[in-house]
């Protein structure tokens, strides 16, 4: 019972009619309308109910399995993963010419919560397909994209991205695995690690969406981007797993370390380029760590919640025991949990109508400046998704008691499998980093235009702006990274701000409890990084 | 290299010599000074490092196993057992006539955080028998303390307590568990749950502390405290372990649920006094608890620094890669990660002084102002030392990224397994309300003395006073109650600025960052929870 979603889906409707760019988003696509996204998120809620939710603890328990250089995913993944592609779901947001739906990001990510919720584990898999899908359909030549995107969007094929090496994690600039070209053929030769869903059974193929080393330029200037399938001309294209991790949690998800062996593979875009071109891929994958957050949040709100209705303890001790959901303390923790649950989900959906905004307006300054703030809000969603995720899955054990640390609860697993957001897809610090150094020192446009937005909603400005000023006045990097942090915790709550008036009354007021306090926590930790002495 | 425990040895070392009580117990026992407390850290760490630790992977691995009622731990726990007796730490704050060492809790408190370090799962064991010895050498039947306390010290004998049944957790007065008098024999018939190492392979006897049903006289006065021993007159005395717990961590940790069905037992004390004597038990337990939290930071710091000081990321593209410790953002958390844990040192430190002092002050004044401060700096030391075990544990996996989310380093064990220690012997809600309904509202006693202490260092009280005013002159237990855990917060609070002045400058300036602006925050919870209109 308390796992329905029919809360979460009243709830993102409800939010949605209140997101700014929602209105925007329907006058780009005349054809979407409140009932689309009604339509939508119901049939989500059922494929997430009855097909993905049942995947969730077996694969936790069972977890994956490396067998003679080839990884089994749990029995059930393969029908799962058929229906979600039957149902529209991963071509959702990708042009119909093939084979997509094209509708709004938004409603993609409405969805995407209802399936994090869960599984974030199985969904993994979806994630980087659809984020390929949406990269392909852009960079790949026509003959790739055409070849690739419908059997991405149609599930007979998935697709991962392979990034980091042992000796280069969030140092990107540092990869060593070498794209040469013989005679117009390229073929990679490296190792890769952290690769979800690097390789599995659930398909016949999988695209890997490669960075690679092209030329000796200094950084990221000398990485290209590639697609390397793992079958090449109808044979094995020299891609070993070495091994898969294991992890605290998200065992239903493989991670793989892969080796490259002159692996044939297709350069995406301009050589050189390859950064640039991957970020497309990126920016969607960091949204939907901030969906995963929110999936995972309200999961632990519903299950607290219901638990803390139906445990009955104290009250007088010659009365019978009442609902704990009544105690003053645990009341005032469930509400913190929906409210900052809520709060993410009005953050998460006004960022997907941004990006929808900055790819369909025909306004070229519309167009850039719904690209800046989307880039000044996806760290923040990123971070704080994963961060609030965790946070409210934690505070919702405390809620059951002993009972939320056993496995007879999904609590446990949701604070295992949930742990890993603020880490993969960049650390909060490297997260943090962006925020400051990319979105505020290198160029501020989205700072500007977020400030704009705020002050039309009389937001206080004061200590945002003035802490702006001071860490654009500083010449330390130093220093200022030091305070990259706080600055961006003062960025959350500038969007708390923005975003708890949309919240119900009772979860407005708990979302902005001590704000201003909070910002004059952060803005001493500013002062203090900045003027050590 | 990152595991040796002498950096913590030494640690402690500092910190004692200005623990404030630790002047007032060596002139209460003149036989110990710093030599003694150095070679106690010293043989502490060898049998951690040597005999503790090579056991936490393994038995988080393998865990325990429910077979035909019985429980069987790892195999190598027998020996190491075996070891930690024999080092006379069991017995070592324990009376001399009993078979123990006689010495001061604060030398038991400085050492087991090693312990701790090295495995907190199976040192639950020695926790709950140490405790154990000490109620019973304090409130058993003189014969019943002579057999079962120096068995308990000799490792030959373990103990547990029992408390929690199904529908009873927190809320004790509701215990159903009867104990019966049958000519002069207690019998008793009932469930407990949550019992750490309620069964195990060990030792032939274990002897529960169980509280159980007398009368029926409402809430805890009709609670009274048993020893019930797994044996009784050579055969098994009607106790069945009908389940352990799975859990997210302390695999090492059987949790068993046993079934009492009429068991011989032996009173403890008064009859409907079952609580207030079982709170010697628990004291110690929680100030274990806080100690657990101690060693599960002070081990994910080490790692933390370590890894940071050999993992070579980022700097200059066209140079070699530098230490990721020298990155501003990674060394801001380190020197978090490093004050949190050394303040949570001193404040146990503290504790256990402040303990031995109520314990042994030939002066009824001060044994009686000690005891207070204990009891107000009891939760805050179970309760911040849980969550600053978390919280850094949590912090140090985001320093190693990826490979901390992985089982080839400990910290995701680390993080696992201390989750439980904000749960288990009451959790923060209960800790709080104790701090709040117990500490301040009932009996101020110690709020008053360390109201004083804080004076005569020259700590700011305006707003520690004025919140506790307000929250005395609160006569709505409903609104009162929701300001526990800001209320709770102040108090940590203030331990901070108490006792960071004794960590090393950089950590103490650290501990102090925003200190008046966080506690702005938690005063503006309090006056949103008193007045909300």
């Amino acid at each position: 019972m308390y796992d329905l979603t029919h809360d979460q889906q009243a709830r993102t409707l409800s939010l949605l009619a209140q997101t700014t760019g929602w209105a925007r988003v329907r006058t780009l696509c005349p054809e979407v309308d409140d009932s689309t996204a009604q339509a939508i998120l119901s049939a989500a809620g059922t494929l997430a109910e009855t097909v993905i939710q049942p995947l969730d603890s077996v694969a936790d328990r069972d977890g994956c399995r490396l067998t003679e250089g080839r990884v089994q995913v749990p029995a059930a993944y393969s029908a799962a993963y058929r229906a979600v592609a039957d149902g529209g779901w991963i071509g959702i947001d990708l042009p119909e010419s093939m084979g997509g739906s094209g509708l709004p990001i938004v409603l993609q990510a409405a969805a995407e919560p209802l399936f994090d919720r869960a599984s974030i584990a199985f969904n993994m898999a979806t994630g980087a397909s659809r984020a390929a899908a949406v990269l392909l359909s852009d960079v790949a030549p026509s003959m790739v994209a055409a070849d690739w995107v419908p059997a991405l969007i149609a599930g007979t094929r998935t697709a991962t991205i392979c990034i980091s090496e042992p000796d280069a994690g969030s140092d990107v600039g540092r990869i060593q695995t070498l794209a040469q070209n013989e005679g117009g053929i390229w073929r990679i030769t490296g190792q890769k690690c952290w690769i979800s869903f690097g390789d599995h059974d659930m398909t016949d193929m999988i695209g890997h969406c490669i960075l690679a080393r092209t030329s000796d330029m200094p950084g990221t200037r000398g990485l290209s981007l590639f697609l390397c399938p793992s079958v090449h001309n109808g044979a094995a294209n020299g891609i070993t797993c070495l091994r898969i991790e294991e992890k605290m949690g998200l065992h239903g998800s493989p991670t793989c370390t892969l080796e490259f062996d002159g692996a044939h593979a297709t350069l995406l875009g301009e050589e050189g380029r390859g950064v640039p071109a991957l970020f497309k891929m990126i920016e969607l994958m960091r949204l939907q760590t901030g969906c995963q957050g929110l999936g995972a949040a309200t999961r632990a709100c519903d299950i607290a919640e219901g638990y803390a209705q139906d445990r009955l303890q104290g009250g007088p001790p010659n009365a019978p025991p009442i609902s704990i959901a009544r105690h003053p303390d645990v009341a005032r923790r469930l509400l913190l949990m929906r409210s900052q649950t809520e709060l993410l989900r009005a953050a998460t959906l006004e960022l997907a109508c941004t990006m929808d905004i900055a790819r369909r307006s025909p306004h070229p300054q519309e167009r850039d400046n719904a690209a800046a703030l989307s880039g000044f809000l996806l760290p923040l969603i990123k971070n704080f998704g994963a961060e609030t995720g965790f946070e409210v899955a934690n505070q919702g054990m405390l809620v059951l008691g002993g009972a939320g640390y056993t496995r007879e609860w999904p609590l446990e697993q949701i604070v295992r499998d949930i742990r890993v957001a603020a880490i993969y897809e960049g650390t909060t610090g490297i997260q943090a980093l962006d925020f400051l150094e990319r979105r505020l020192i290198r160029d501020h446009v989205g700072f500007d235009v977020f400030s704009e937005i705020a002050a039309a909603c009389d937001l206080d400005l004061g200590l945002f702006a003035k802490m702006a000023e001071r860490l654009i006045a500083c010449d330390d990097p130093e220093r200022r990274q030091r305070a990259a942090d706080a600055w961006f915790r003062i960025g959350w709550l500038m969007v708390t701000a923005w975003l708890s008036p949309r919240l119900a009354p009772n979860e407005a007021r708990c979302a902005m409890l001590a704000w201003a306090e909070r910002m004059s926590v952060h803005a001493a930790q500013i002062s203090d990084a900045l003027d050590p002495d």
